[in-house]
């Protein structure tokens, strides 16, 4: 497992939570086992995905813990570390490490917006200190942005940063990382946490994808990354279109991750609720959305239809044909819009 | 002509000025053919290469009767017709079709941030009375955006309305266009403004592109949309990548589209000086730049190098293979940085 | 007229259309004798709220030919004189200076975003050979922002900049604007166009304003001004909070400067319909908001009620006392949003 | 203490650090009583400025207690105490409230970027369970907004939610939530974290701020609001654009809060390194920001001048005369500014 560098999808995973709000121990295993079986190619906890800013410092050494035991190795884990500050941060490292932990995933720092210096000089710090191979976590929509020359100094003096997540969708900022750090590191990766745009990244030379999505449907991911890798393009396009329609679903119609939450309980997981309150209007949106999201399922044959059925009659359908499905979503999609579902 | 699909590549092309700043008709004419010689498959004046508004309605209108005259049916001819309102619009649109032009491309309106509601309502009075097939243009970050569902809406309402050229450069946003237009009007086209994003785009479900790029290297532009419709990934990815240097030094190191007309320059055209005054700090500026465009334009075979030489020795270069050509471009682009000239 | 610095209240004042959507000379001529009579200092056609991008170049011209013989000398005419290109722009002002204009009022460049080094060099190309004096107009959401250090190396360099406009409604920008080019030119005139910070802009230095709302209620704004800079500071913050409700509605209820329009029309006069088309909904919007700034005016005594009434009675108003005034504004604000129509 | 409405000027202390980067307790005992000796009307510990987000959990509580304990009922304590989910929030406000703090302040959710209706749920949900006052915390730039509509509810619906602190520097906004909010609940209290809007923003009707300045020179930002409410307005506004320079020189010369701290060091506290790496670079920027802060700070007589006296001689200002002592800020600045130190 030791040094192989990153490749494939690896799941943001969720963490179900008890009906008293704490962590759901059995069906996090159970969910980890589920995906690995589906066959996503790593898991990613402590993301942005799994809430990683709601759980305590003591929680999020629990999940990981947990997952360790419960993956064996069986595939490699990518573990979010950041912490409150530095020296957090290297100690969760430690601790992440003597779990068996492939590498650590650490976002650029949030809440205040520092500057690039200071975003070098945080990265610097701890890919000099640190026990375990490191992964930059770039989200420019909610921690301070990594750029292009930060990145190729940091790749440059820091032999244990290893890889870049990059959640920005912007394909031609992709393009730029790749040229500025492949040359001297060829081994360096570059995964994408935008969904929406997996295939064309990864024609445009991405290594694998961080992707919400997997951690509701991984067999679609999953399949959408195999296509693709073997350009086989017509039929990795048909899979995107479907992809995008569903995360744009999960994504755009309740507060994220709420939605990818309400999607892996139609799974089969008592998610539980989420730690961030709710209004009642939102606990009522959250009903039609689920809804909506079954009959998208079921669409795809991964669950039933919801009780009641699905606005049309797509019983028929079978996920063999990436094209026929398409066709069939567009269907479901526009007649959930005609009657203002969506 | 008529009723084909808009397709391929269409340059928005700049306008030479002579020394006291007019059109200058000649080299206009002289470089219209250059581009058609080497493979555009039409032509975009007017756009916001183009500097459609540094120019009074009075030139805009002849900028397109030179076009056109020489043009002569070659190649479909697609005119920024956006003037101060809906009435004036349209009388520049009857104008057009009068020379025979292919189609408008009328900008979202700008100054004022409209709200999609009021972009719809412009759209559709334009839609409704044009007498030449229209396309939309999204720009973002210069224009009121035009969002999907009223694209939607246009095309399902105004059949002249045929094409939208998006230059946001989001290809999940292009995805979502195509899914919501091409059901209810396969013919409709969808062309990518953004060169950085052209070989995904064109993956992704793209007719086509508007492509500052074009005017300056039509034949590399070609190239790209070529292997990258005929799915020759590996080819099409490394030209893309080299493209992406060159637009960004076009586009990011002088006040757009300065940097444009300074590489057209040196494609062997009389530009004449820009009507946006530049600072004397700009037009140093702009000479250095030329020179960095020099190298790279002869790392392609299309210049020579400029007197002194280049940084480093790229002579031997031919643009035989592209993945060659990329890793010279790298290595130029790379002694350029660490001599402090990028 | 000539040397005096600009000072008070200018009137960005809106065009009446007729029928066809023409110029409508009459109730102009009628409206700008209306605005004088009421107080204000000065008008400032052709802005924004003028929707000066509307008109061609001619109409801008008559416009301002119109305005200076109606005005006959009796306040002082700031003219938006921005053109397709500086040639152009200088054209303008030659014009505008021949019909006794008191000064230009120029945009920073829109549609393309240019960086400080291009708006200096625009405007200060404009500022060397001007024949009238210059007001520089910021108004960073629509036009490039023109930075503290653009302004103050402007005003050293260009004795016939006189002043600024500001739009931001940023008072600590204002503050430092005002810092960095008062010591060297006390003259210069520091104007903001942002009516909902008018008292506190006034409070921090400024010399007057360029108010929409100055078109609809000059009698308001013009108090607002009197009681701030007499530092009658309670008196102005009860009219500060009233016309804050009346500007929202007027800004933000429909699209600029459609609400402005609509209460001018409810002033008396005939404003004839936009250039901008509006959908259908967008015209149902307006006669409901037309009824809501109705209530409004008539609350101040600026015009009658409703036919039908007010949400609540408030027929007892009168103008008399701001705080009263201010009161009475909260509840008919408070009716109308527990009634749903704000 | 207890139920006195928020008023005045609540400093967002910082915290020095020991040598190996622990809460230096003796010097934060010894700053707080300088601060209360200095004037300011409370102690708001755990903000923005204090770096909450650099702490841990027990880190954050033991700031209070120590401060508790050295305020021993001075002065009235506004306590940050934002943890990462709402069960742990309520038990901090659990432990305030046992220390005798007057009031938490609980920024908007943060990292992700949530609805109106998330942030009216969180705050519902802190606000029905909460043991002690609490002051909601607006500052857009770092967390999700709070927006008008949703603070007049809480203010409507939870009673134990008794003001809001805004630190967006927008003057219409503070009116608008005042114009939402008081009629109900005229005991609300609207604090200002912008101090560069402090005047503008007290004269247009807030009860207060929490200003990092007054960290540096309580002395100023004591006199500013002494001037202000008792409407000196030509003094205050003098003191508000002197401390408009000292603050944009602390806020934009390093990143946030390092210049503050360099400041306060000045005033002879050992500060310590702060918890966020900076590269080389920066530590040599922030020994020159320290000179040019020097300087300023001498100049109104809070320290001596640095070794080598300052770029001109400004012994001889006292900070007797506000008028007097801006003019010679303007005069070092300038002399800072064409020596490039500025």
């Amino acid at each position: 497992m030791s040094k192989v560098p990153l490749k494939g999808i690896f799941t943001p995973n969720l963490v179900p939570y008890t009906e008293s709000g704490e962590i759901n121990e059995g069906e996090l295993r159970r969910y980890v086992d589920w995906l690995i079986e589906r066959g996503v190619h790593g898991l990613y906890p402590n993301g942005s995905t799994g809430e990683f800013t709601r759980f305590t410092p003591e929680e999020r050494r629990r999940i990981l813990a947990i997952i360790a035991d419960q993956v064996r190795g069986r595939v490699p884990i990518l573990a979010g570390a950041a912490e409150a500050n530095v020296k957090e941060t290297l100690a969760a490292c430690e601790y992440y490490a003597s779990l068996g932990i492939r590498a650590v995933a650490i976002v650029a720092p949030f809440y205040y917006k520092l500057s690039p210096k200071s975003v070098y000089a945080y990265f610097r710090e701890i890919g000099r200190n640190t026990p375990i191979d490191v992964t930059l976590y770039n989200i420019p929509m909610f921690a301070s942005p990594i750029d292009v020359p930060t990145i190729q100094r940091l790749s440059e003096e820091c032999e244990r940063i290893v890889a870049i997540k990059d959640s920005s969708g912007d394909i031609p900022h992709m393009i730029r990382m790749i040229q500025a750090v492949k040359p001297n590191r060829p081994e360096f990766a570059f995964l994408t946490g935008w969904d929406a745009a997996l295939m064309p990244m990864l024609l445009a030379g991405c290594d694998g994808g961080t992707n919400a999505s997997s951690g509701v449907v991984p067999e679609l991911t999953r399949k959408l990354y195999d296509l693709t890798t073997d350009y086989q393009i017509d039929a990795a396009r048909a899979v995107q279109y479907d992809l995008i329609r569903l995360f744009d679903t999960m994504i755009y119609s309740a507060e994220f991750p709420e939605g990818f939450r309400a999607a892996v309980q139609l799974r089969g997981f008592k998610m539980g609720r989420g730690r961030q309150p709710l209004s009642d209007e939102q606990k009522t949106d959250l009903v039609t959305l689920s809804r909506e999201l079954q009959c998208m399922l079921s669409n795809h044959g991964y669950t039933d239809q919801p009780i009641g059925g699905c606005p049309i009659d797509v019983s028929a359908s079978t996920a063999a044909d990436a094209v026929e499905v398409s066709a069939i979503v567009q269907q479901v999609v526009a007649e959930l819009k005609r009657r203002g579902l969506m």
